[in-house]
């Protein structure tokens, strides 16, 4: 089994996206009863095999994606035929999302754990530390070059479908350039780690070759966000405002074109300046 | 012991918050290569009694606060006198903090853990659960009333008090406003839920009354946001960007006064309008 679209997925629980809230707006003292739409945000806890792996507040939108995403970014798994299937279930205070992975996976996710346990000497596993946080990540195929015109309108193609950012002003955003310079797929959250998970997700779903392409994302570029891009295969992001250093840092080692401050044709590039086309 | 500043704290590991950084500029076309300053994001493991609890990536700035105002904010403990030191160690991938706290809650967060372990059957402890994270909030002290015009003044003195921001772009603050009106104290990280936390343990730390006082960030106002100003008893929370639903729906509960969209003496109020004074 090859195919990321023979993954079973199932989903009884999602809420809507966006509310309309009663709000007070006030401006040059006058206070004006309107209703505006906000992002709705819920509690997702995934869990691989029935076990409780982590809990985020997300965008209650394309929850497989994020699902496959994560465990992908996240080496749980380390393609997507290790996961048989995905369980989008209501739970007492926000969405269960069950994972099913193989068991070789299964097994590997315990050894990690009980590791962790045992390096802390205290009986209990620990949630995360820091060999766990900082991993390492191969070299990004270099697949050609890209050039700053591509990447700039694919920047405003992206910004064109964020549609529930029109709506709340409050999600961000991951898009897919392919080598051809087409942006093929956008997600939304209210993280940006989520939106960025949604797109590997989407991305390994649709079976996608990331090979040549970038991620594009609406916000900074912190490691994770370069950690996240490097583990898909992509080898170029640009990110609309600053990096971190220790973002930079692995961009360098990972062979990655890390962008920051697109703006039009205007950027500043932190690694691998050569790979960029004028 | 009542005292917060008898918690004791040792710092052998901080790294810089910043650093100079090779970069390509691109602007009408021209290449030209500058340095600049980034910031730094180092993973801080934080552990309680030698337990390890969770770890995130955060600006290597202000850890005692970040531990202190953590272990509040996330009920850890209930109260600073609970916390009897904080040592800061290098790891090998980042920072380790230590927490001690006192011996019941520990028990507490031990039988925490075993608690969501049994629920999910795993022989595992869970990482996190729903219902960790949607946890009850208490009211916080009404306080008095704010003005509008002292709230966009102190958003004003804490945008001069962003160092790390006008140094590197990257960084969050939050800071707080006394009800004099005075803005008592600012912190910075890459992550807003840092910024937040850091915030809330030098308040504890400095034992200042919170009672009348707002919070204000440079972010938006997600759930965690509000959960985190509202477990510190602060009544105001000031956001420069857009709230969640969740948000809304937690400070409408919490007895919470949330604004949005601060502009000048612009802004949206999402709840407890009545405590907002002309």
């Amino acid at each position: 089994m090859d195919a990321t679209d023979t993954i079973d997925t199932t989903d009884t629980a999602t809420p809507p996206v966006s509310r309309q809230v009663d709000i007070v707006r006030i401006s040059h003292g006058q206070r004006s009863v309107q209703t505006d739409a906000l992002a709705e945000e819920i509690a997702i806890a995934l869990e691989f095999n029935g076990i409780s792996y982590a809990t985020m507040l997300a965008t209650p939108a394309d929850l497989e994606d994020f699902a496959i995403g994560f465990s992908l970014s996240e080496g749980v798994v380390a393609h997507p035929r290790e996961i048989r299937g995905v369980d989008i279930l209501p739970g007492c205070d926000g969405i269960v999302v069950q994972v099913e992975i193989a068991t070789e996976r299964e097994v590997a996710m315990k050894a990690r754990r009980r590791a962790m346990a045992g390096r802390t000497g205290c009986g209990l596993c620990g949630v995360e530390s820091l060999d766990k946080v900082i991993r390492p990540v191969g070299r990004v195929p270099s697949g050609g070059d890209v050039s700053l015109a591509q990447l700039s309108h694919a920047l405003t193609v992206m910004r064109g479908r964020q549609s529930l950012h029109d709506t709340t002003g409050a999600t961000h955003a991951a898009g897919f350039m392919a080598a051809s310079g087409d942006v093929s797929l956008v997600r939304e959250d209210v993280g940006r780690h989520n939106a960025l998970d949604k797109l590997i997700g989407a991305l390994a779903r649709a079976r996608i070759d990331t090979e040549g392409g970038a991620a594009i994302v609406s916000s900074r570029a912190s490691y994770e966000m370069v950690q996240k891009t490097a583990s898909a295969g992509i080898g170029v992001l640009v990110a609309v405002s600053a990096p971190t250093a220790l973002a930079v840092r692995l961009a360098q080692d990972a062979g990655l074109v890390l962008i920051g401050f697109m703006r039009g044709e205007q950027c500043v590039v932190y690694s691998h300046t050569d790979r960029l086309k004028p």
